[in-house]
């Protein structure tokens, strides 16, 4: 944690005083089935980041960048707005396409800062945005669930309630996420005010804001405002939101509604082309890095126009497309090198960094869908990624919430945050005297240094079953999937809300209900 | 390839007259339910390696390590010979405790070649082990088989045959193994035969030799000989052999027995500390790599005792136990670290390195066990393994060979394969042409680009279904370890032996013949 961090930490512990009552849940959770791990307010990387590019490689990927920018150009369409700002700042535009002078956007960048803080209304939940910090956040988008009986249906605000609990007892998760799942439930136009709700209330982790359409973005601000104070917001991050481009090379009009809207309030937005390799972007990895840095160049560029300062993050959403069936695929080689070579052009950049997560093509919680969620996984860790989304929940390439996918990544993110920590070359972790008292031909069980050490010395696992066949057999032959269902059971009997100001919680509430009200009943 | 090995590979191949059938059967095997990937001699890594340990902490182990060999010692047990041998060498030799005086390991070791050549005895299967090769070989050990048919039983020869079948059907595995599962149906002084034979005869990939009685590791040379030539055997390394350290700081009569007749006659070993750390070694990861370092300076300064110049391997099996039940846990961050830090000492000592694999505790071919294996498979690759045991077929600690699973392994093996080429960098690579062609607002599928590479720019799986839920449900819901279970049966079903020239078959029958007639039919 920086200094800055843990300084308005502490001046938000006095204004707000409120305990950590997320920790207690997490507690109570650890006793009720098992860690997985400790409540960090993120994880703080100890360990290097893996690079796949040299300097001649990067330098080449970025030189083709400038070549797309200038020569080819990014369209911003049905954004008269947009495009004037372009005209104003230099950029030849003609029609919808924005062409850039060589160095303009990197020149624009300059105002973006490269760490920051997103502020949680609990203050030991804040978390630093970049640098080498990364933060888990859920899954972000299905509009079905996996749900605890078995089923695959349509998401509900309910299911959007229990990830969000989940998230927030989850000692792994630093971030309550955004759209955890589509609550489709509820009119389209009104979603967004009960989901922004619930993330609010249900949790006191950070969160994310309504992007779909520049309204709903005013709305999250407004309510940020009634939970965090108007001074508050105006001076600090509380909202991180997702604006994809609409590869290849286009800003849509409702993205760039949303990024305007939070740019303007200063709040942070994940610059993120979305890409599936071979339909949006060129087959190949070297090509896919280079429209990707190109993209997120001139859109990240945009915020800096809105207003300079405003914190924006390089985001890749890395997939590649099965060449025979055209479905996207998930952790192959190809989007592991994207990932890899993405992170290193975000920190040349010098902007905090968001890929990967726990991504899977599986339709059910099994052996493929965990293959491919920890080769995803753990390249996204060693990337240097500073914002994981969907790493927890992800099923089906994102059309479904998992609640047991979710209770089996949560673990898996547990493990991750304590890699992270690296090797500890103390003097206790040298351990010479232990190897002394043991001598050759014997064993460490009982030894002083195995007992001084055991209660941290490994991760414990929430889900793994380590036990002999024949106990495994006398537990009735569960796997994974069945106990992460247990698990997300006892997790969810056990939550309590964090606690929340009265006339907060109100306020809240008379938004929404007035908010409502002048709304038709539109289900599209 | 290194040119040597190209060279003696053509040179192998007029010798011996033997064309690739493998490669015939493994495209047989792919068009029998597609891939895993292409068949390769070794993986020849394009990609950095990862390191947790800088400079400070990898020299502080390694003083710690001398510390062990000096102060501690390790014991070399009911071998006077061993110990005769390194009281000639200059150590100091207390009973059995053998105490090295600073630098006389190392000192030693200068005679240990860093990369070598496994010789097969089709030349195409050769296996460069060391400098930045990777070679895949499957599971070794485990007296229990997860079947086809879902039942958990002891191991028979027909399942021994069934996987050395597999694995020569694989193009992402390089290499045959050693002890696939162990054949219980056949007695234990006899087995050995059978296993080395089915090696010889049901593949052309390299293999292993047996290490339970150095009287066996004898036959595994006698039958070399047979299958290679006398002299090609004296001149070249035709086995792999694995020699554990009875960790805590032992070895055994058995182990340096069988490391002495390898060592001899100038054929390859693997010194591997097997260790639970928590059990056999501290609960710390630097105190494990401690330990291991000193065990392998040992033992593997032992074998150039032997036969200055006989390849040797610094290996390191690592796995946590649980401290709550004392069962060993795979997947998890310490034993990571752990191989990523030992990778780092083999390269400082100008060994080939040894580790991981596809290791996990479940007991099923679930997602506990792709987790686990994907976690380990990961570091294990970016450690800078250069020969990889258990890398397909792993189940619950090693104690269960899995068919499925090793059909699930060996796909992820060809993703490492693919993702060790790293990135692209051609022109072709850059695709900047390809972004021009399509431009903003389109798609990549169609474009000239994408035609002309969609065969190989991204990894096929073989075991991941990425179609839509519907067309999933309507395939009948089957789960990973379903798709795996019809490929076994393929694949079992189209395996066509290499060819073997009959007079090697016959020497190799006599031979087994004569040594069974002359054994009792002991079962232990």
């Amino acid at each position: 944690m920086d200094d800055n961090l843990a300084a308005e930490q502490q001046a938000g512990a006095g204004r707000r005083a409120r305990g950590d009552r997320g920790g207690a849940t997490a507690r109570r959770a650890a006793r009720s089935g098992g860690g997985p791990g400790i409540q960090q307010s993120f994880v703080d990387r100890k360990i290097k980041v893996y690079e796949v590019l040299d300097e001649e490689g990067l330098a080449l990927i970025e030189a083709n960048a400038d070549l797309i920018l200038e020569e080819i150009g990014i369209e911003f369409r049905d954004d008269a707005e947009a495009l004037a700002m372009w005209r104003e700042a230099g950029a030849d535009v003609r029609g919808e396409r924005v062409h850039f002078p060589k160095g303009l956007c990197r020149s624009l960048l300059k105002s973006a800062p490269p760490v920051f803080t997103q502020h949680a209304r609990n203050p030991a939940r804040s978390v630093q945005i970049g640098g080498n910090a990364t933060v888990f956040a859920p899954v972000y988008g299905p509009p079905f669930v996996r749900d605890l009986e078995g089923n695959r249906r349509y998401a509900t605000i309910e299911d959007f309630r229990n990830f969000v609990k989940l998230a927030y007892m989850a000692p792994s998760l630093h971030h309550s996420g955004g759209t955890v799942c589509e609550p489709v439930d509820v009119p389209v136009n009104k979603r967004h005010l009960d989901m922004v709700h619930a993330h609010m209330t249900l949790s006191d982790k950070p969160f994310m804001g309504s992007v779909t359409a520049p309204e709903r973005a005013q709305d999250t601000v407004d309510m940020a405002k009634i939970l965090f104070g108007e001074k508050f917001v105006e001076d600090n991050t509380v909202v991180i939101n997702l604006i994809n481009a609409n590869s290849p090379m286009v800003f849509d009009e409702t993205m760039l509604g949303a990024a305007k809207v939070y740019a303007r309030n200063n709040q942070a937005t994940i610059i993120t082309p979305f890409i599936l390799a071979g339909a949006m972007s060129p087959v190949t990895v070297a090509g896919t890095l280079t429209q990707v840095l190109a993209e997120v160049l001139a859109g990240a560029a945009f915020t800096q126009l809105v207003r300079p300062g405003a914190p924006v993050l390089f985001g890749t959403f890395a997939s590649s497309i099965s060449m025979q069936s055209g479905a996207p695929t998930f952790g192959t080689p190809e989007p592991t090198l994207v990932s890899y070579g993405a992170g290193q052009l975000a920190r040349r950049l010098g902007l905090p960094f968001r890929t990967g997560g726990s991504l899977c093509a599986s339709k059910v919680p099994d052996a493929q869908a965990a293959y491919e969620s920890a080769n995803t996984l753990n390249s996204t860790m060693l990337a240097g990624t500073n914002f994981v989304l969907h790493s927890a929940g992800w099923l089906e390439g994102g059309l479904a919430s998992c609640y047991e996918k979710f209770m089996m990544d949560i673990d898996q993110l547990g493990m991750q945050q304590k890699l992270a920590q690296g090797v500890d070359l103390s003097e206790n972790g040298q351990a010479l005297d232990a190897i002394r008292e043991v001598g050759p031909g014997s064993h460490y069980l009982g030894c002083s240094h195995t007992q001084a050490n055991f209660q941290t010395a490994f991760y414990r696992s929430s889900i793994a079953d380590n036990n002999s066949y024949e106990q495994w057999l006398a537990e009735g032959e569960k796997r994974a999937e069945n106990r992460a269902n247990e698990l997300a059971r006892r997790w969810l009997e056990s939550y309590e809300a964090p606690a929340l100001d009265e006339g907060i919680a109100d306020g809240l509430k008379d938004f929404i209900a007035r908010k409502k009200e002048s709304m038709p009943d539109a289900f599209t």
